[in-house]
């Protein structure tokens, strides 16, 4: 009925860290009860000790040195929260050589560096996990790979940013522009003081390569996302889509086809009445379709010290019980076989509906050009919306829904399209749900 | 790297049996692959051999006599998914006295003969399994005893009456009565012919009887929640709830609160805004707040063959790992402690916010007179909504919402009430979310 002891160390007690710590001090008879393992934290290490993080520090040991942890025998996982990629990458390595487990929620190294971290685990006999990298305190990485694992997963739908979900909230609600949308997203700390990652769309991206990762059990290469990020979305597109009963959202998409994954991250304009449709602000949620449970939905808060801490713990939880079993045994890390890569379709070879929006000049005849060329490309039209309002320079909006219609007809009429010389500004397109 | 097979036998090869065979059948590379074991189902026991299944049974054994799995000495896992009481408790605990592991979909055993059959699972050494027993395909189970394990489960609120929720979005969305609503149920085979345990709220009873153990880690008892069911809800009610912004759902609600657990299912006034307020038709939700998580909802199908098969198969897969470890490190059925009993806070304890609905004669002072007896009770109201259409009998609707008040207040208030002369037919009551 082995009661053990579990020895912790945490690399970088930022807000992640932070959450961490506090759970392990805070529940730390709950965890007990529960697990009937107790989690030490024997170890804290950071550059700045100045900062109140109003943590009970009694019997911890605090240093700057990352070796205190990574060299310290005792220590049998170490948690990784300091984001970025280096040291934070040869801090992971070290300490997966040196034999301790590792608990990290840095989306970015496991999305861009997975091999080789998955592959140094397995020879050193270790596991490697990352519940926090995606969905902050969500379970989703534990869903997936455990709840559903009965299903071959055929796609994913998920808002996994949540800087960007709360500027598109307020532009859908206060009709707020980017522009202030995003400073109020700075202001209450939902967006870093360079947000490029967030709203570039980059930070779904290396989140969806993980999702991808475990829903194919292979390992899926972050440079095969196609990748487009919220920036060029304005105020009129948010309210041409709600007259299409649509709300937007950036969305990261897994599509497991015949032809090979599908994977992108982009705005896209979703019906008002999807469950996608209704999570707003910072929240996070993943829409999972199996091909025997149907459609599931997982839904939280995707970042913040609490929630992102408790994911970190549940990832403790789970070793703790992987530790008792022998490696040839172990359950995390088998979820990705890194010996197999799976076959992609690239953009180009995809099929979608599309939202164009164009300013063009008040002519006649203008609609028919534009028709003209979809049309040879093979792309018919759904709706057409175009507003009485004038821009600055004369030109009036236009918009085009169209039917289902390949990437790469598409790219290839917009530019024909662009050079009409009654087009004024750059073609602004998304897909629809 | 031991490659290790479990033999499995299943008894009752119904609806929930027969997705379980499904899926052991046609995803067996998928889960030898992903988890290292193969899953041999050896033995499938039922009454009735003559239905067709379209299931392929090659190499599979098949018999009329539960004996031919709980005596095979190589059966190391059986999965009950026959239903009811008897013979399927009986079942179970032969199976766990002979030494195999139980895996479950049956929510009414594990909710009233709970305590009993955990106490066997561990006095053979082995466990009992339930995941299948709430929310059909949603990894809840897991999800709440791992995937939370961090954190102190303050509140559940959870919409886990499939065929209730599919009447309900039937009365909101097509203006369908409860009666032409259940019939349609019961057509689309959402509803068994004897409704009573789905529309009264027993079976989202049994359901939430499981949450609560697991969120609370003590054995509640089933007959500590307080049921009402959705029989008395009328399509005026759910009009008059879309007056006020709201959904009517059945709600399944967990509150741990200083005084105890507040554990009840009743019909509940939903803002339009929330997201149960979206979860429509069979589908089930499950909302969850955690004191380091935040919010969180778990989604998805709450029953049918292909869900409910492949929550049973996560159970396989957790079990096939918990095999190798020793009985005392197993995971599963410690989230349960059998020992403790919680501390309720009866019905009469609660406050709550209320939808009232009366039908009254149409006379002066008459409003007066309730709103009096409210008063005196403590009670204050926040509307009052009267339509002008009458009754065949004269009589004229009225709906008060309350602030809140006291449930013995309010029991007290309504007996008052309705004693009134004016007051025709019973006084129907609902909560507010």
């Amino acid at each position: 009925m082995g009661k053990h002891t579990i020895h912790i160390g945490i690399l970088g007690v930022g807000t992640v860290g932070t959450g961490v710590a506090r759970i392990l001090t805070e529940q730390k008879d709950l965890l007990r009860t529960r697990t009937s393992t107790a989690f030490q934290l024997k170890t804290l290490v950071d550059i700045d000790w100045q900062r109140e993080r109003h943590l009970d520090l009694t019997g911890i040991k605090t240093s700057t040195l990352a070796g205190e942890i990574l060299d310290d025998p005792e220590i049998d996982i170490v948690i990784e929260t300091m984001g970025g990629d280096e040291p934070a990458c040869s801090f992971i390595k070290q300490a997966l050589l040196n034999g301790k487990h590792v608990v990290t929620a840095n989306k970015a190294l496991i999305a861009t560096r997975g091999r080789e971290l998955f592959k140094l685990a397995k020879e050193n006999h270790v596991d490697l996990m990352f519940e926090a990298s995606v969905g902050g305190g969500i379970p989703i990485i534990k869903g997936l790979r455990e709840g559903l694992v009965a299903n071959n997963i055929l796609s994913i739908y998920s808002i996994i940013n949540g800087t960007s979900n709360y500027i598109l909230t307020r532009m859908h609600q206060d009709q707020l522009s980017f522009g202030e949308a995003l400073a109020q997203a700075q202001e209450k700390g939902f967006a870093e003081a360079d947000p490029t990652l967030d709203i570039g769309g980059g930070d779904a991206a290396h989140k969806l390569t993980i999702l991808a990762s475990i829903a194919s059990s292979t390992l899926v290469d972050f440079k095969d996302v196609y990748v487009e990020g919220i920036t060029d979305l304005t105020q009129l597109d948010v309210n041409f889509a709600r007259q299409f009963g649509c709300v937007v959202k950036l969305l990261a998409i897994y599509r497991n086809t015949e032809e090979g994954l599908d994977l992108r991250v982009h705005p896209t304009l979703v019906p008002q009445n999807h469950l996608l449709a209704a999570v707003s602000n910072e929240l996070n949620a993943i829409f999972v379709n199996g091909d025997f449970v149907g459609s599931t939905m997982f839904y939280g808060p995707g970042a913040g010290e609490r929630p992102t801490g408790s994911a970190i713990v549940s990832d403790l939880v789970d070793l703790s019980r992987d530790l008792l079993l022998k490696e040839g045994q172990r359950f995390c890390n088998r979820a990705i076989d890194i010996t197999r890569t799976a076959r992609m379709i690239p953009i180009q070879k995809v099929s979608n509906r599309f939202y164009l929006r164009l300013f063009t000049m008040d002519k006649p005849g203008i609609l028919s050009q534009i028709s003209g060329v979809l049309g040879r490309f093979n792309i018919s039209i759904s709706s057409v919306l175009q507003l009485e309002s004038h821009g600055a320079d004369g030109s009036i909006p236009l918009v085009i829904l169209t039917h289902k219609a390949g990437e790469e007809d598409m790219s290839r009429a917009i530019a024909e399209i662009s050079s009409f010389p009654f087009i004024r500004d750059k073609v602004f397109r998304m897909r629809l749900f």
